[in-house]
C-alpha cells in the first residue's frame, strides 16, 4: 500500500502501547491528590484519553515488528507524544473543561498550551527547565506538582532503556561504545535481551530512589526524634518528591527556591545520588552484583569523578577566598572564609551542572563570572553513557581526548598505525568517527540555537545578555535546566516569547535523544530507497 | 653526538637566518624615524643584535637540513624567536640604554618586557590585541609605531608561507587540504617549490598591499582635489600603516579610535581587501593568473561569502531596528533607521572578524547581546585556509558540515561506504580525522584557557564577566585581536595581570601555528625514538 520503506505504523503502534501504560503512573498524583482532598478530575480524564488513544494507536499494526528505521522513529514519537498528552493535567486544572467544570488552579501558568508542552517536555526529558514561575502550594495542588516530579522519574526510566538497549542497537552518536560486542541489525531480535537488561538496571533505578527516599525520611524523623534540625521540612511529600527528580537527573523540585530551602545535612545526603544517577547504570549493576571492582577500574568512571573533583576544588577555592561571589546572598549569607559552606554549595553545584541535574544550594547568579563560567563549562561535560544524564557526556570526552593523543602520536610518526582504545579494547574507527561527529554537531546547533534565541528574545527583553542566552541553550539542549541571568535557578523560562519556548521545546528533545535519531528523520535517505 | 633524532642544530641555524634578516626590514621604521626626525638609536642597536644573534645561530649548522620533525621545531621557534629579538626597539625607546641613552618614550607601557612581548607576539601573529593603552603621537614616535604595524606584514609573510608552503608538507591539522597531491616526507626534497610558490604568493600579498595603499591615499588626495571630506585624515603616514595591517588580517592601528577614525568611504574600501586577505592566496593567484572562474567554482570560498553574508544580513537587521544596540555611541550617532551606516558598521564588523581582522568601524561594546554574540560566533569561523587569517578557519567547518551529513546517512544506511568530497574529491580519512582533532582541541583549548585567565584575572579586576574573559580569550587563540568589554575594541589588554598576559601570549602562538606545531613538541614521541 505504502511506497515508504518505513513502517510507520509498527513504530506508531509501540508508540500507543506506551502512551496507554501512562495510566498506570497516573494514578500516583490520583492517590496523592485524594490524600490531600484535592481535585481529581484532570486525571481521571487525562487516565481516560491515553488508554483511548493509546488503543487507537496500537490498533494500526495489533503486532508490530520493529526494524533499526523505525526504531528511530518510535524513539522520536515517543518523547515527542508522550510529552503532549501528558499536558492534559495542567491544561485542565489551568482551564477548567468548558462547561462541565471551573479550574483548579486559575493562576497557573500552565493553562497555556505552549507553557505546558515546554513544561511536560522539561519533565519527560529530565531537563528541569520550568515555566510555572511562582511555585507554591497556593497556586498548585500537591497533585499536579507531584505529576510534575513524576515525569522526571518516568522519563529517566525511559532513558535509562534508550541508553542502555535502543540507541547501541540503532549504532547512533557513538551510544555502540557501551556495548560494541552485540551490535544487531534491528531491534525486534534483541527484545528479549532489551527485556531483560532493562529490567536489571530498572530495579537499579528505582532501588536507589527508594533509599534516597528512606535517608531523607529518615533524616527528617532523626533530627525529630533528637530535637535537632536535621531536615525539619524534608516530610513525607518533599521526601517523596525529590528522589524522583534526583535518580533522573531531573531536578525538578517542588520548593521554589530548590535544594536550598534544605538543610546542609540534605544537600549532603543528595549529592552522592546526583554523582549515583549520572553514572552509567548498566555499569552499577554490574558492581553490584558481580564485579565490585568494575566501577573503579572504569576509565570513564574515574574520569567523571575527576572532572568533578578537579571544577568542585576550583570552584570552592574561589567561593572560599570570596573570589567567586560577586554578591552575598541574603539566604546563604557569606562563604568567604567559611570553609564547610563554601565546600558545600561548590560540591553541590558542580556535581548538579555536571550530572545534568539542575538543583540549586544557593542562587549561584550571585557568583562571579569565573565561578559561573565553571558552571557553564561543566554543562558541557554531562552524565556518563547510559546513566540518565544528558549533554554531551563524559565517555565522548574521554575519547576525543585520547584521539587528540593519538594525533599528536601519528603526526610525528605518520606511518603508525594505533588505534584509540577504551577500557582495554580498541575502538572500532567508525565509532569514533561518530562521536566526533555527535560532539562537533552538538557544538554546531549550541552555537546556531543562540543566535536563534537571542535574536527571537529580543522581541521581550530589552537586553537578554549573550552570556544568560548561551546558558538558556546549553541547559536546555544539555537537559540541565537552570542557567544564568533570567533564566537561573530560582527564575524561570516563563517572559520567553511562546516562539522561543517552543524552540527549547525542540532543543531539550533531541538534546535527550542524542540528535542523531530526531536529525536522520528529516534526510530523505531515511524515508526513501 | 646527541641521542636525539632531531636534529635541532640544523631548525635552529634557520632560525637564526630568519632573524638576520630581520635587519632588512628594521630599515622602514629607521627611515620613518629619519622622515619626522625622531631616534634611531632603537634600530640600529636592533639592527646590530639580529645579525649577531642570527649569525650565531646559523653557525650551529652552516648546511642545515631539515626533515619533518625539524620543520616542527624551525616554525615554533621562529614565532617565538623572532618576537622576542623584536621586542629591543619597544625596550629600548621605553627604558633608554643604561649610561648611554635616556628614554626616548618614557611613558610607554612597552618598556615593559611582558608587555613588549605581548605586543611582538600579537604582531607577528598578526593578532593585533594590544598592551599600548594610550595610542598616540604624543606617546609613541612614528617609527615605533610603524614597526608595531610592521611586525604585522612580516607576520602575514610568513604565514602565506607557513599556510601554503610548509604546514601541508607537515600534514598538519587538515592543513593537507589544500594540496593532497603532493604529500612529501620532509621539507628539504621540496624547497624549490616552496621558494616557487612562496615568490607567487609574496607577490600577490604585496601586489594588493600596494593597491590598497594607492586607493586609500588615493581618496586623501581625490577629496583634497574635489575640496570634499573623502579621507581628510589618511594621510602619507595612515595610508601605509593601514595596508601593513589589513593584508595580513592584523588589525593594529595607529589611531586609538581604529577604523572609527576614517570617513565611510574609507571604511567601505578596507572592507573588500579583508575579504582578500582572508582569502586562500594560492588560490587568488590561481584566479588572477590563468583561471578567473576559479574563486566562484571554489566550495570554500562560496561558504566564507555565505557565512559572511548571513552574518551581515542578522548585524544590519539588528543594528537598522535598533535591537542591536544598548547605547548610541557618541562617535557613531543612532543606527536605528540608518540604512547605510547601520549596514557598512554590520558589514565591516562581520567582515573583520571573521576574517580575524579585527578592526573596529565603531565601539560595538555598545552593541545589544545579540549582536554581540553574533560577533563571538564570528570568531571562530576564520578565514580560509591559506591565507593570513587564524581561528579554525572555514574550510574545516565546510568540511564537519559535509561529514556530519555523510554520517546521518550512513546512520540509516550502515552498509553504506560514502566519502566526503571537497572541490570535486574524496577526502581521506586520515585527513577528516586531522580536522575533526583540530576542531575539538581548539575548542577545548577555548574552554580550558578561559578558566585559566578568569581565575588568573579575578587578582586584578574585581568581576571580570565570563563573556569578557570568553571574547578575549577567543580573540587572542583565535588571532582576531579585540573582544568584548575591558578588552572592547577601543580598549586594550593593559590591565591584565602579567601572568595572564603571558598566557595570552602561549594563546597567539599555538593559535596562529595551528596548534599541532607546538603541541608534537610536547611529546615523548617527538623528542624520543
Ligand atoms: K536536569
Ligand atoms: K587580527
Amino acid at each position: 500500500m505504502s511506497r515508504l520503506r518505513v513502517d510507520w505504523r509498527a513504530a506508531t503502534s509501540l508508540v500507543g502501547t506506551v502512551i496507554k501504560y501512562l495510566s498506570v503512573p497516573l494514578l500516583v498524583p490520583l492517590i496523592v491528590a485524594l490524600r490531600y482532598g484535592e481535585g481529581i478530575a484532570e486525571f481521571l480524564v487525562t487516565i481516560a484519553v491515553v488508554v483511548a488513544i493509546g488503543t487507537a494507536l496500537e490498533r494500526l499494526d495489533p503486532d508490530p515488528d520493529l526494524g533499526a528505521r523505525e526504531g528511530f522513529l518510535m524513539v522520536a514519537l515517543t518523547w515527542l507524544l508522550v510529552p503532549v498528552v501528558s499536558t492534559l493535567p495542567y491544561l485542565i486544572a489551568g482551564n477548567g473543561i468548558p462547561f462541565v467544570l471551573a479550574p483548579y488552579e486559575p493562576a497557573s501558568t500552565l493553562g497555556n498550551p505552549v507553557n505546558a508542552l515546554f513544561e511536560t517536555m522539561s519533565g519527560f526529558t529530565t531537563t528541569g527547565a520550568t515555566v510555572v514561575g511562582e511555585i507554591s502550594f497556593e497556586r498548585h495542588s500537591h497533585a499536579i506538582l507531584m505529576w510534575r516530579q513524576l515525569t522526571q522519574w518516568l522519563g529517566g526510566m525511559g532513558i535509562v532503556v534508550l541508553a542502555v538497549a535502543i540507541l547501541p542497537e540503532l549504532s547512533v552518536g557513538g551510544a555502540q561504545l557501551m556495548d560494541a560486542e552485540a551490535p544487531g541489525p534491528g531491534i525486534e531480535k534483541l527484545t528479549p535481551r532489551i527485556a531483560e537488561t532493562a529490567r536489571a538496571l530498572w530495579i537499579a533505578y528505582a532501588g536507589f530512589t527508594v533509599l534516597l527516599f528512606v535517608l531523607l525520611y529518615g533524616l527528617h524523623w532523626a533530627g525529630i526524634l533528637l530535637d535537632v534540625p536535621l531536615a525539619p521540612n524534608m516530610g513525607l511529600y518533599n521526601a517523596i518528591a525529590h528522589p524522583f527528580t534526583t535518580l533522573p537527573t531531573g531536578g525538578f523540585s517542588p520548593e521554589a527556591r530548590s535544594i536550598e530551602a534544605f538543610s546542609a545535612a540534605v544537600q549532603w545526603v543528595i549529592i552522592p545520588f546526583m554523582v549515583v544517577a549520572g553514572t552509567n547504570f548498566a555499569l552499577l549493576w554490574r558492581a553490584m552484583t558481580d564485579e565490585p571492582g568494575a566501577l573503579f577500574e572504569d576509565g570513564e568512571f574515574r574520569f567523571y569523578l575527576g572532572i568533578m573533583a578537579a571544577l568542585t576544588a576550583l570552584v570552592a577555592g574561589l567561593l572560599v577566598t570570596g573570589a567567586g561571589t560577586e554578591a552575598v546572598t541574603e539566604a546563604v549569607g557569606p562563604l568567604a572564609g567559611q570553609g564547610e559552606a563554601a565546600l558545600r554549595h561548590a560540591t553541590f553545584q558542580v556535581v548538579s551542572i555536571v550530572t545534568t541535574t539542575g538543583y540549586a544550594s544557593m542562587d549561584f547568579n550571585a557568583w562571579s563570572g569565573a565561578a559561573q563560567y565553571l558552571l557553564l563549562f561543566a554543562m558541557f561535560v554531562g552524565g556518563s553513557a547510559g546513566s540518565t544524564g544528558g549533554a554531551i557526556k563524559i565517555v565522548r570526552w574521554l575519547v576525543i581526548l585520547k584521539s587528540i593523543r593519538r594525533e599528536l602520536f601519528t603526526t610525528v610518526h605518520p606511518e603508525a598505525v594505533r588505534p584509540v582504545r577504551l577500557g582495554g579494547r580498541a575502538l572500532d574507527e567508525r565509532a569514533l568517527r561518530g562521536i566526533y561527529a555527535f560532539t562537533l554537531l552538538y557544538i554546531a546547533i549550541f552555537l546556531v540555537a543562540t543566535v536563534v534565541v537571542l535574536v527571537d528574545a529580543t522581541r521581550v527583553f530589552d537586553n537578554l545578555s549573550a552570556f544568560d542566552a548561551m546558558s538558556a541553550v546549553a541547559a536546555t539542549l544539555g537537559n540541565v535546566g537552570p542557567g544564568f541571568g533570567v533564566v537561573g535557578p530560582m527564575n524561570s523560562y516563563l517572559d520567553f516569547p511562546a516562539t522561543s519556548k517552543l524552540f527549547m521545546v525542540f532543543l531539550m528533545w533531541i538534546g535527550r535523544l542524542e540528535i542523531f535519531p530526531v536529525l536522520v528523520l528529516l534526510t530523505k535517505a531515511y524515508w526513501s530507497s
